[in-house]
């Protein structure tokens, strides 16, 4: 198997990029190529002992950032990393590809260059939501601003099926997220979306409240791309909020920092478990190739760990499951 | 001042609501009319010393449970508190009304007895949003799940006049919850609403997002029932998740325990910090008459601190206001 890797994607750069790459082709049965300027790349797998048959590069000159507009980048950077990575896929050089790069770009790019798979509507942003017992998948995470019940639909499918094979969970608990668990609240979208996907045969627990998400309450989240980012931003906020004012209070008196001080294990452990690095990356979901997302901030266990994902991804074929699933439904 | 009090809502009873209105007779300059079983309301009474001629009691046979679907509570039990007292409110026997009973009962009978007032297109539930440097207001709480433009303008119109008038913030900041902060971001409805609320003459310091809303990045936070729903629930959510992992986290060695232990008075003035009940109450605006609602779970202090906020909300006459500036304005 092999994955194409964006190698200039991600706050940290190529070295992390790099580092993940030879973590996962020394840990993993995969064979990797990079994609991203040739003699950065050369210049960081340099540092590494690999066996060189594992890892070839593809040169592509140019870089979509961050702040560059998605469409607009994608169209006219014809030769940047992820372009050339995307367009690679499908050229049928790779099995995947994975970018810690620009989430609107790779969106951008999953749409104009891999295409939706016939039948589906919308592509879904995935993404990890880390709970107190472990992880939700939550989608649409921002994707999809304005949805149709038909989309949110599709979601639950998608997540579902997404969940089960690729994350092991066994008839993953799939909920609407509302702000009522009865049948029958919520706003239109939400009311009519309900209706259809009580009808899936997927293990629909109905709606969940925002209340009982960080408990973990549902296996996969279904929103749409406004409500999801309410939710993962709120989710963020509150976690980096309550650590700078448990700071403040633990700075007030010695005898308070002591106690912070003989605490910080635990606080470091607490820390960990609402770190999004240590889940890998998620995919877009809906298009015709496996497409991954590792998180911005990726350093090379979190990349390491999208490709691993990224690997059962295609071997569990979901894409292939996704498609039957709608074309026996429809 | 006349203030009309539930005496029969709220999850901690009679008790502590007689409790709190007879602080706020011994502590403010108001006069109080509790309407409730008056045999529990006498009883309760009893225990205390006050000025005989500051508090009086209507009688009502019965009580809106928090289980029972608010707009029938509402048409059948005549005789319950909330009807009772929001009658005696617009019979002109007193001033205000407060209840810590069923939110969506006080919403139902503010909308059924009290009336909109005129101009006004819905009526919004507010809530107080605690952050780490104080608090916002945030409004719709719940009360209008699916919303047009117009209702968030008048929203924001009515959350600046009582975050000014009433909790004494200067130019209050006014924010659109949303899923950017540039301007042209969001939904259908956040993006018209955003060029509504821009030609208001109030302090529109634009989109907010939801990472920086514990931080109190504003001072009214305007959105619709729905999103207002998810955003508090997921700040109630995420506090008790963190508290719970916390506690696991801290019993995990002897050491812990002692660091924990001598962290007591931090954790405790921290979750002070996080707690609704030392904000008293909200208004729901839009009304003809002043109705507050208590948070549910209110002690004394949190229904002496509801009377407080319901006594200068009626002093400052933000309904006057509120009904010239949409006036003037439409």
């Amino acid at each position: 198997m092999k994955i194409i890797v964006d190698g200039m994607g991600g706050d940290k750069g190529p070295e992390e990029v790099v580092k993940g790459c030879i973590e996962a082709v020394n840990e993993l049965d995969v064979n990797i190529i990079i994609v991203g300027k040739k003699d950065i790349i050369e210049g960081e797998l340099i540092k590494y002992k690999f066996s060189k048959d594992t890892i070839d590069i593809i040169d592509a000159s140019e870089v979509i950032s961050n702040d560059e507009e998605p469409t607009i980048a994608i169209r006219r950077k014809k030769d940047s990393s992820m372009v050339v990575g995307l367009r690679a896929l499908i050229a049928g050089k790779g099995d995947g590809f994975v970018s810690a790069g620009s989430t609107g770009a790779l969106l951008a790019g999953g749409l104009f260059i891999v295409k939706r798979i016939k039948g589906i509507e919308r592509a879904a942003l995935t993404t990890v939501y880390p709970t107190t017992n472990g992880m939700s998948l939550l989608l649409d995470a921002g994707a999809n601003i304005d949805c149709k019940p038909k989309y949110l639909e599709q979601f639950a499918t998608m997540g579902s099926i997404y969940s089960e094979r690729v994350l092991g969970v066994k008839d993953p608990k799939v909920g609407l997220a509302n702000i009522g668990t009865e049948e029958g609240k919520g706003n239109a979208l939400t009311k009519e979306s309900y209706n259809l996907i009580k009808d899936l045969d997927i293990n629909f627990i109905g709606n969940v409240e925002a209340r009982d998400l960080p408990k973990g309450v549902a296996d996969v989240i279904v929103c749409d791309g406004f409500v999801g980012n309410i939710i993962l931003k709120l989710t963020e906020g509150m976690a980096i909020s309550i650590f700078s004012l448990l700071k403040d209070e633990f700075t007030k008196s010695l005898k308070s920092k002591i106690g912070a001080l003989m605490l910080k294990p635990q606080l470091k452990s607490f820390k960990g478990k609402l770190d999004y690095r240590e889940y890998g990356g998620a995919p877009l979901l809906g298009v015709k190739q496996p497409v991954f997302k590792a998180h911005g901030s990726s350093d090379a266990l979190a990349i390491k760990n999208a490709i691993k994902q990224l690997k059962s991804f295609i071997e569990v074929d979901v894409i292939n499951t996704i498609e039957n699933y709608i074309n026996d439904n429809e």
